[in-house]
C-alpha cells in the first residue's frame, strides 16, 4: 500500500463501498455527533467524509485532532444512509470508516480559518497566503488560472505558434513605464533592467527569421499601485507574427481567444467574429476606446437639429464654436421623468451642469428641451434615433474630445440603470485605427500616441506630407465588456520611416540610434514586415474568474504597497551585498 | 491573394507545378548561371529556388538583391529538370519563375555571413545575434529548444501536474548563491531579490493544497561566470508533490525524461529504467556522483591484494594508514604496454606521481606492479576483475574521500581512450542516499551537503543520536551521460525537524525564522510531506543538441562578463532613476 494515499479525497464512489483504502488530506471540519466523529477530509481533489466511532481504537487520537492538521487514515468505504447522502458531493454518496490514523503535520492555532471562508484582512491572508489559498474559491480562481493559461498555450501551438523565452534581464527602454533596475555586480556602475515588455526582443525574433512567436511573458513596470494593476509584475500572452498584415493577425486571435472564453464561460455567450470599430467611431458611438458592447445603447450626433432652435444654451454654444457637437445617449424604457431627472442629478455630482433629456410618451416628447426645441425638431430627434414610446434621449453638448468620456460615462449608467446590459456573456472586439500622434500639453510637442514602433497608416509618405495629427496608425486594441485585454499594431521595420516618424516628437537620429540600438541595428539587415500583440492575462483571468481583484486570481500577490508580506519582500540587504554591486543606500532627499 | 505569401517557403511540391504562387522571405544565396539567376529564398519554414531570366521586366531588380535583403515574388512553380533536382529539400523538385519582385527591406553589407555559417568571433555573433540566429544550426538549435520544452509541459500536464508561475520579484534567500537585488523606489533601502530557484514558493504552493505543482521556471544567480553556466538566467522544470515518497517521484519523472530524450533523440538508444544508485557506491564504482554509464568500467576495491605485498609503496601505505585504499580501474582491451605508459604519463600530467598498472598476455600478468606482488596476488586481482588476456588493470590509491575524483578521470579516460564508451546514447540513472551533511573545513562546522530543505533519513531521532556525517538525505540527482541534469528532495517539513537539523550547523532557532520566515511559518499549520526535484533544461536541450556550449542553445545569451552584446545590457542609469531609487553608485573600494 502506498505510504500516503490509495485515493485523493474526490476519488471514492459507491463502487468502492466494503474496500479498504488510505487516505491523506487536511482536517477540514469536525462535528461530534452524538458520539461518532465526523471528520471532512480535504486535499486538492476534493472532500472526504470520515467517521469514527468510540470502539475504534483511534478513537482516542481523532478526538485531538484540529482543523487544518494533516492526518492519514485507513478505513473502510461504506455507503452512507439514505439520509445522509450529500448530492452535492462527488464522493457524498460514501464515507470512510477510520481503522488507523497517523497525524503527519499538526497546525497551531489559525489566523486566518480555511472552513467558510468568512471575510478576512487583506493584510492577514496576504501573510498567511498559505491558507487563505487553501480556501475554496481563491483555491478554484488560481486552478482556473493555470488551466486558462494552459489553455493559451495549447491553442497558440495548435496554429503553429512556438513559445520563446525572451532574457528578464536586460536594458533599460526608454519607452513607457518606470523600469525595475538591478545592479551589475561584475560591472560598477552599470545596471540592467527588468523588461516593462518584450517588444524589443520579439521584433528581433521576427528579424532573426522566427515566424510565429508566442510567450506568456512575465513583464515588469515600477509604477505607483493602482487598483487595476498589481505592483511589481504582471503576464502577458506576448506574439508577434512575420509577413503579415493587421487583418491576418485579427483573423489568428480571434478565434484563439473566442475559444478560450468558450472553454472556460459556463455557457455564457462568446463573440465568435469580432466587429472591428475605428477607434473614431468607438469614441462617438460608445464614447470610449474600450467599449462595453454588452450596452447596446450607440449614441448618434444630433447637433443639427440644435442649430439656431429654442434652446439657447445649446444653440448658442453651437453658432460660436464650430467644433462643438451635441451627441444623443438613446435610452430605451428609460421614458419616465422620474429616471430622467435622476440621470440629470448623477451628472450634477459628476461635475456637469446637468444632463438635458427627452422622454417619449404619448406621441411626444417631453420635458424642458423638448418645449424649447419644439415639436418638429423633437420628433426629428425621434426619428432619427428610431425611439418610441417610453423611451429617453440624453444630450450632451461639447467639443467631442473634451466631452466624449463623459458621454461614454452616461451611456454605460444609463445602460447598467435600464438592465439594457446583459451582463452574462463576453462581448469583444477589435478597436483599430488608432491615431499615429497625439498632441503633449505639457511638452509642447507631438508624441506617439501609443507604440513608437507601430507603422504609420501610408508609411513615410505620409509622415512627410500629412498633418501628423490626422495620421492613423495599424495599431489596434482588443477589448472585452469594456476592458481593453489586449494591444497590439504592425511595425514599423523601415529605419527611415522609424527615424523619421521619432523626427517628428523631437528625437534625433542619434538618439534613436542610442535609444533603440538593438532594434535599429537589425532593421539595416534585413526585417521582414511584421506585426503582433500582446494580451492582458490577469484582465482575462479575472474576466472568466468573474473576480472583482487582481489579488483573487494571484497566487502571491503583493499588498497595494507593493509589499510581500509572506516573504517579507522588499528587506534591506546585508552591507556586504550592497558593496559586491557598488551601491549606497542614501537617504531620501526630498 | 495575401499580401505576403501564398505558401511558405518549405511548402512547394511536384503538386504544385503549374501553380501561381507568392512567396516571401530572406535572400540566401544568388547564382549567377550564364545570363538566368537563381535566388535561394529562405524563411523559417525552409528553402525555395526562385529562378528569373533576363527577358522578365522584373530582371533589371532582381540583379540588384543582395543576401539577406527581404522580398517578396510572385511566380509559377514549375518542374525543375532531372539533373537539377536537390534530393536533400523537400522543395528540391520544383522551383519558381519569377515574374514580378518586391524588395521589403534592403540589408547593409553584413558583418556576419547567414549562408554557409562560417566560424564567427562570439562577440560579433552575440552583438548581431538577429543574424546569427538566422543561421543553419543555432536556428534549428533554438527551435529543438522550443519544442523540448514544450513536450515538457505537455508530458507534465498529461500526468496531473498543473504550472503554476510563481513571483519573480522576491525575498532575498540566504541559502545557496549570491542574489540578484533589486533596490525598491516604494521602500528607501529595501530590496527585492529575484530567485535563485523557486524553492520556497513551489514548499508554500504544497503546504497551500496544491498537488502537483511543475513550472518551466527562470531561475538567477549571481555567480562569476563558468564556462559551463550562463550568466545571470537559466530555466528548470521545477516541480513538486504532496504526499509522496522519493520513489513515487522517481517513478514518475523517469518516464517524463526518457519520453522526451526517446523523442529528440533520433534514434539513440535512451534508458528507460534507470538504475537507482547510491552516492557512496556511486563514488566508489565510477569515482563520481555524476557518472557517465555510457562507460561499461566499474572500478573495485583490492586493497587486500596489496597489503603485505612486495609492491612497498603501496603495502607501506596500507600499513600505516587504516583508511587508505586502493582501487582498480579494469580495462579491457588495453593489454598493451603502450596504452599503459600512456595512461602513467597522463596520471603525471595531472599532478598524480603515476598510475600503477597490470596488463595481460599470454596467460600472464606484466609490468613492474605484477612482478613485485607475483603471480598468485596478480592472478587473483584477475579474476576478481573478470579480465582477459588483451586486458589491464589501472591501480589508485589513497583516502576515498581524497582519491576518488582522479580515479574517476582516469576511468573516464580510458573508458574513451579505448572507445569502451559508446557514445551515441542516453544513458540516465538516479544517484541517491546522498549524505545530509558534509564537514566544512573553512568555517569548522557542519554544513548542509546539499540542500537545507531536505529531510534527514531517520527523522528528528537521526539528528539527535547518530555521528552527523553519517545521515543520509531523502536527497537525490538525476545524471545524464556524465551531467547532472537534476536534483531533488523529500522535504523536512516538520518544523521541529528543520530547527534541529538546523541547530547542528549552527544556526538558532530564531535565526531560522527570520531567514526562512515563509516556509518556517506555512510549516506550523498543518504541512503535507512533500517533496520534487528541479531539472535543468539548458543542460537537457544542450544534451539533445549535441551543443558543446550554453549559448548554442539559448537565445540571447550574454557573454562570458555578463554583458548582453545585442541591447547593450547592463548600461549606466539617469541620475533620475537612481535618485527615485534611492541609491547612488560608489567607487570600488577595493
Amino acid at each position: 500500500m502506498h505510504r500516503y494515499r490509495t485515493h485523493t479525497c474526490a476519488a471514492l464512489r459507491q463502487g468502492d463501498v466494503g474496500n479498504n483504502v488510505r487516505l491523506s488530506g487536511w482536517v477540514h471540519r469536525v462535528r461530534d455527533h452524538g458520539g461518532l466523529l465526523f471528520i471532512d477530509l480535504r486535499d486538492h481533489y476534493g472532500l472526504t467524509q470520515l467517521v469514527i466511532d468510540p470502539d475504534s481504537k483511534a478513537f482516542k487520537l481523532a478526538e485531538t485532532v484540529r482543523s487544518e492538521w494533516v492526518i492519514r487514515v485507513d478505513g473502510e468505504v461504506k455507503q452512507r444512509t439514505p439520509e445522509t447522502v450529500n448530492g452535492k458531493q462527488p464522493t457524498g454518496q460514501v464515507e470512510v470508516f477510520i481503522r488507523e490514523l497517523e497525524v503527519l503535520s499538526e497546525a497551531t492555532e489559525l489566523p486566518l480559518p480555511v472552513f467558510a471562508e468568512p471575510d478576512y484582512p487583506e493584510d492577514i491572508r496576504l501573510k498567511y497566503r498559505f491558507l487563505d489559498l487553501r480556501r475554496e474559491t481563491l483555491h478554484a480562481n488560481i486552478v482556473k488560472r493555470t488551466k486558462v493559461i494552459s489553455s493559451m498555450r495549447r491553442r497558440m501551438g495548435d496554429i503553429g505558434f512556438a513559445e520563446y523565452s525572451t532574457p528578464i534581464l536586460t536594458a533599460s527602454s526608454p519607452e513607457g513605464a518606470r523600469d525595475f533596475l538591478v545592479p551589475s555586480r561584475i560591472h560598477p556602475g552599470k545596471f540592467f533592467a527588468l523588461p516593462q515588455a518584450p517588444q524589443q526582443y520579439k521584433q528581433l525574433l521576427m528579424v532573426a527569421g522566427f515566424d510565429r512567436y508566442f510567450q506568456i511573458a512575465p513583464c515588469f513596470r515600477d509604477e505607483d499601485p493602482r487598483a487595476d494593476r498589481l505592483p511589481g509584475e504582471f503576464y502577458q500572452l506576448d506574439l508577434e507574427m512575420s509577413f503579415v498584415t493587421q487583418e491576418e493577425i485579427w483573423d489568428t486571435m480571434q478565434p484563439v481567444i473566442s475559444g478560450l472564453f468558450e472553454e472556460f464561460a459556463d455557457g455564457k455567450p462568446v463573440t465568435t467574429e469580432w466587429p472591428r470599430i475605428p477607434y473614431d467611431t468607438a469614441v462617438r458611438k460608445y464614447g470610449s476606446d474600450k467599449p462595453d458592447l454588452r450596452n447596446p445603447i450607440e449614441m448618434q450626433q444630433v447637433t443639427e437639429h440644435f442649430r439656431g432652435s429654442g434652446f439657447g444654451v445649446f444653440a448658442n454654444q453651437i453658432a460660436s464654436d464650430a467644433k462643438v457637437e451635441v451627441w444623443a445617449i438613446p435610452a430605451r424604457t428609460g421614458g419616465s421623468r422620474a429616471f430622467c431627472d435622476r440621470m440629470n442629478a448623477w451628472a450634477q455630482g459628476q461635475g456637469q451642469p446637468g444632463l438635458g433629456y427627452i422622454f417619449f410618451k404619448d406621441g411626444a416628447g417631453s420635458g424642458p428641451v423638448a418645449k424649447n426645441i419644439g415639436e418638429e425638431r423633437t420628433a426629428a430627434i425621434r426619428t432619427q434615433l428610431g425611439l418610441a414610446d417610453g423611451d429617453a434621449v440624453f444630450f450632451v453638448l461639447g467639443r467631442p474630445d473634451k466631452m466624449y468620456k463623459f458621454a461614454g460615462e452616461a451611456r454605460v449608467k444609463i445602460g447598467l440603470d435600464l438592465n439594457l446590459t446583459e451582463l452574462d456573456q463576453f462581448k469583444l472586439c477589435w478597436i483599430v485605427d488608432f491615431p499615429f500622434y497625439e498632441w503633449s500639453e505639457e511638452e509642447k510637442r507631438l508624441d506617439f500616441a501609443h507604440n513608437p514602433f507601430s507603422m504609420p497608416q501610408g508609411g513615410i509618405e505620409a509622415l512627410n506630407s500629412q498633418d501628423p495629427l490626422t495620421i492613423k496608425a495599424f495599431q489596434y486594441d482588443a477589448v472585452c465588456n469594456g476592458f481593453e485585454i489586449a494591444s497590439g499594431s504592425i511595425r514599423n521595420q523601415l529605419p527611415e520611416t522609424m527615424v523619421k516618424a521619432f523626427e517628428l516628437t523631437g528625437k534625433s537620429r542619434t538618439e534613436v540610434e542610442e535609444q533603440f540600438g538593438g532594434l535599429y541595428r537589425a532593421f539595416q539587415y534585413g526585417a521582414p514586415p511584421h506585426g503582433g500583440a500582446a494580451f492582458g492575462i490577469d484582465r482575462i483571468v479575472m474576466l472568466i474568474c468573474g473576480a472583482q481583484n487582481l489579488r483573487e486570481i494571484t497566487l502571491f500577490p503583493m499588498n497595494q504597497q507593493a509589499e510581500d508580506l509572506l516573504m517579507g519582500a522588499p528587506s534591506p540587504a546585508e552591507p556586504k551585498q550592497l558593496r559586491e554591486l557598488h551601491v549606497r543606500v542614501i537617504a531620501d532627499t526630498k
